[in-house]
């Protein structure tokens, strides 16, 4: 049985044929791929674009999916091994998971990061507590270390745009907000860039490094891939020639030890980090700009960012529901 | 591309279209109009009726709907055009309009006065948000200035008991209520009659005028379709030989200028304005009595005419799903 | 027009009937018997099981599901004959039952105990009131008074595994929990049982007796059924020689009189009633261990106990799926 919580679980050569299947999709429709299979999705955290893609692929193709929100009209779900569930989790995922498995073909979960630190998202304690316990086929719609959906999607719009992700170079930018995020994203989109060959640039200010995990597992991708991966505090010098701008903000490495107040004030002070068209101009004539959405306009992002032509957003945000078309596809498969 | 946000999108001879389809299919079952089709729903507010109605219309024309609850389990979304997104609002409908209309074949949104007073009721902002930016088409789910789905149901429950709403005497009244209420309803209601010709009375009290330009627009339906619509401040005079009695409760106009307690005050000096059987008896005999529902019993509308044979209310709801099946065919037609 | 929101609706015979053709349909399923209905399910308490279960059963025959969940998305409903609707609830289920009833085919309700007491249960005025005012078939998804499908799939679960119920010697025992829960499960499980054939033990501590009615129904239908039913306030004399064991916690009789705060002290000084695998060995060898789920793990019931291969409470949840799919069949035939 497969499962697909992490870049990790089809590798470079998975990437490829996803993308592949995903891309020879869009242009020529299948037919009912999902004849009356049920999707699960389990949700902890919000969604706009995951759980209306996820629903659309089932319905478009001859599926269903049945949509559940954690503590929110079901109940709240205990992960912790031996908990004594004397507070507010009623079930634990030990029950949950099993049960779900009786009743639809797969499986979706969301659960961002819980806030406990880089080295408790590296181990992703409740998409893992679900691995252990489905008996059907698990996807994840973000979890606390990926939301490698949303890196294939990247990547496919990578690709409809230039052809060849083959070292092409792109720049993923850390940007500002009012509270500091969780990696999943800039993790996803640097696994998958660098799973595609790309020459992926990372720019952060000082403290936001991402886990060494997950940064030792893109640099076994590129090597793999005749892909490079490098980092840098100078957010112009990477986007000098860059054909792709992938901005997102994250929060600050945990290590660098920052008390809660010391946060705000340290993303405060690299506002400057957003992205302008000034910025943009840095970067290759025929650079597009990504972002995962959703994107918190004139703080994140500019307007004039955004809004200029240059922008993919809403082709990445469409290319959820190719590549989880084809995703869910190779996860029924044997 | 069609929109279907306000009466205006069609005028009386979409009425016409619309409602003559309506009926000709509540009699006669059409098969699978929306075959693979899917309605995106988005709810910025609560709803029973609008939602299931929609949804099973879709159900049940082989079609399906995706149900979205902004604020609950979707990220809450800004309208304001070049706002600074620092606050709550996580998304702006510059990227989800577009991005759901990727997704999704038609879309409905729901979204209530956001209590801004008339002027901006006037101007019905998020709605118009999603009509900039969407790429299928739109559907309102009742915004700040019409609920014109709820109106299309009510002329066709007109029709239904009276063969013909030409010239057919109808009496909007207003009702109280333990708080202002949007005007979206009765808005609604003025404008679908006028649209069909009828004879419509609109009593309040004094100081709960209707919008100039909603009064403005069904004096011109009126006059274009042999209609008329008077008002006046006393419930009895206009109830006097009226055929039909839409009851409705709605806020102060915002140009009478009252402050929050004053409203309260003001909205409970006319609790005499509850419709009983002794008002509906001035009424012509066979007067029906319509309300959109929700309705606060015994507080808007006496038990007594809630639970007498001549209320059409549950009829009237049922309508929503027939004009609403009928709509969305017109919507999707070129 | 057929009813389902207690065992009392069916008898012992309809219970035969019902679990027969589950039980048929599980090893060889049914087409598409649901084909283009709908079933709306309206949800006044959270859920996982049932919501998905009965979500899954449509889906799988043809069908579809419209989930409504009161207060959270949708208005809040009044259930109280003559209210004055002047608090949070803002739609009658006077209106709300039979505007549904126009929509949809089947409507399915939950909605737990008010905590008004056990003889506001036993009335069960929420449910009743659906009852009184859908103009379709009404399934109770767990009620004040009963949680009958959840009895069914009790029952089906000891069939599967024991051949026969007829005198089977099976435990209902009380089990601890943080707060005083509704008493619905151990009366679904103690009539269905009971109208099984089952010999029923019921061990409970002073002061949680279910309430007599239930008491007497459970009565006649053992006496009609060869089985019987007794109580005891000791946990180990129950057990002994039982073939299953169904923990369940559930809060002390009303009669009783306690204040909340002893409700706290009395249900802690119980503590030591949480089912172990020590007080399953009093059990016969083959006996297995049931719970209708959610469980709060190590208050409840302990993980060794829930974790070893007695336990069938993952089957038991599965064939919810399978009695509901039965019962919805039984409920649209005349």
């Amino acid at each position: 049985m497969r499962h697909f919580t992490r870049i990790q679980d089809v590798g470079p050569e998975g990437v490829e044929t996803i993308l592949a299947q995903a891309a020879a999709w869009k242009s020529q429709k299948p037919g009912a791929i999902f004849q009356s299979r049920i999707l699960g999705m389990v949700f902890f955290n919000p969604s706009l674009r995951t759980r209306t893609s996820f629903e659309a692929v089932m319905l478009r193709s001859g599926g269903h999916a049945i949509v559940l929100d954690v503590g929110n009209g079901v109940w709240k779900l205990e992960d912790r091994p031996g908990a004594v569930m004397n507070a507010d989790r009623a079930e634990h995922i030990k029950e949950a998971a099993p049960v779900l498995s009786r009743l639809v073909d797969m499986l979706g979960v969301r659960t961002f990061s819980a806030g406990g630190g880089d080295e408790e998202d590296e181990l992703d304690p409740v998409i893992n507590a679900f691995r252990r316990h489905v008996t059907v086929p698990l996807v994840s719609m973000e979890s606390a270390r990926e939301h490698p959906c949303q890196g294939l999607a990247d990547v496919l719009t990578l690709r409809e745009t230039f052809g060849t992700t083959k070292k092409l170079p792109v720049t993923l930018t850390w940007a500002p907000h009012i509270k500091p995020l969780p990696k999943a994203v800039p993790n996803s989109f640097l696994l998958s860039a660098a799973a595609a060959g790309c020459e992926v640039r990372v720019a952060h200010p000082p403290g936001f490094e991402l886990h060494p995990q997950v940064r030792a597992e893109a640099e076994a991708y590129a090597k793999a891939t005749g892909g490079s991966v490098t980092y840098t505090h100078d957010q112009d010098e990477a986007l000098a020639g860059s054909r792709a701008v992938y901005a997102k903000s994250w929060g600050p490495a945990t290590r660098a030890g920052h008390a809660p107040g010391d946060v705000a004030a340290l993303m405060a002070s690299y506002a400057g980090w957003m992205p302008t068209r000034k910025a943009m101009s840095r970067a290759a004539k025929d650079a597009i700009f990504l972002h995962c959405l959703p994107v918190r306009r004139n703080v994140e992002v500019s307007d004039e960012v955004l809004d200029h032509p240059s922008s993919r957003v809403i082709d990445e945000a469409e290319n959820r529901f190719h590549v989880q078309r084809s995703l869910l596809h190779w996860l029924q498969s044997t």
